[in-house]
């Protein structure tokens, strides 16, 4: 059921007469919190059938485009800006459903390297399908909506020292 | 530690080979998902020493805004879009540490109200306080690229029925 009235403009009009030099930065912050709640909800329903959470898509999809299929734990916990706690539990729950095999890396055997099976390419495959045809839970917003909101979230990054700024921006006109 | 190049991109790149209908998609919903967890990473520790999470400090934000400073539970989940057994939980933690009481609502007993107290108001401005000088962990993203995120974010949000999109637009030019 969708509310009567937008909550975030509600907060902006509280905030303009209290604080009005931060209200932007308000509005702009619980409108990302608000739409990530909106589509994680709708990807996970969409995810369900594979037996994936976004956030193990996630990680078999970085493997499955991987040359040989693997990466070391540490780097899919930096691709995926996820603590190394939640790569361990992450790569734990696919390793059991026989999605990922766990192994130690021939030059450093403490260095442990995660591997996707033909299992969980077959799987990962599917689940972009099914991602794709449900436009990652966007379904109706056009796709110069889509490459705008991109493009204003990179600028956030950014400044937020997701990556080095200096990297090649294909967005940028 | 910012990474050496932007991972939405890579992924940008990865889709557009293979499946170019829906890489602007992929990107803008990856990108709302990173976003957020920078942001919460962020708020989470500037309100740390307040005792709060960015979900209890919304729950008492918006009690304190209302004329009487009490909400029935259903209503605090509706507005902040979050499971009623999450909004519990949320009430629960403020109760025990004095910030919120609840009690039965006079014309339904089964009803309950959650009722902000003094130093609930007290703790909330505070909280306030500290995430407004944070720029809600926006620090250095300018006005005019907030306003077009909350703007852009608000077109999502209409698609998926987050409220009545005929009501009041703010940010309608």
């Amino acid at each position: 059921m969708p509310l009567e009235f937008d909550p975030i403009a509600e907060a902006h009009r509280q905030w303009l007469a209290r604080w009005p030099e931060h209200a932007e930065h308000m509005a702009a912050v619980t409108s990302v919190m608000r739409v990530q709640q909106m589509l994680i909800g709708e990807i996970d329903r969409v995810l369900k059938p594979y037996g994936l959470t976004f956030a193990s898509y996630e990680a078999l999809r970085l493997l499955a485009f991987t040359r040989s299929g693997e990466l070391p734990m540490g780097k899919i916990g930096e691709r995926l800006m996820v603590h190394p706690a939640s790569v361990t539990n992450t790569v734990d729950k696919l390793e059991r459903a026989g999605m990922v095999r766990r192994r130690p890396a021939a030059e450093d055997r403490r260095r442990v390297l995660a591997t996707i099976t033909p299992d969980g390419r077959e799987l990962v495959e599917k689940a972009t399908a099914a991602l794709n045809a449900a436009d990652f839970a966007l379904d109706g917003v056009d796709k110069a909506t889509a490459m705008a909101l991109t493009a204003l979230l990179r600028k956030v990054r950014e400044r937020g020292n997701d990556f080095d700024a200096g990297a090649h921006d294909p967005w940028a006109s």
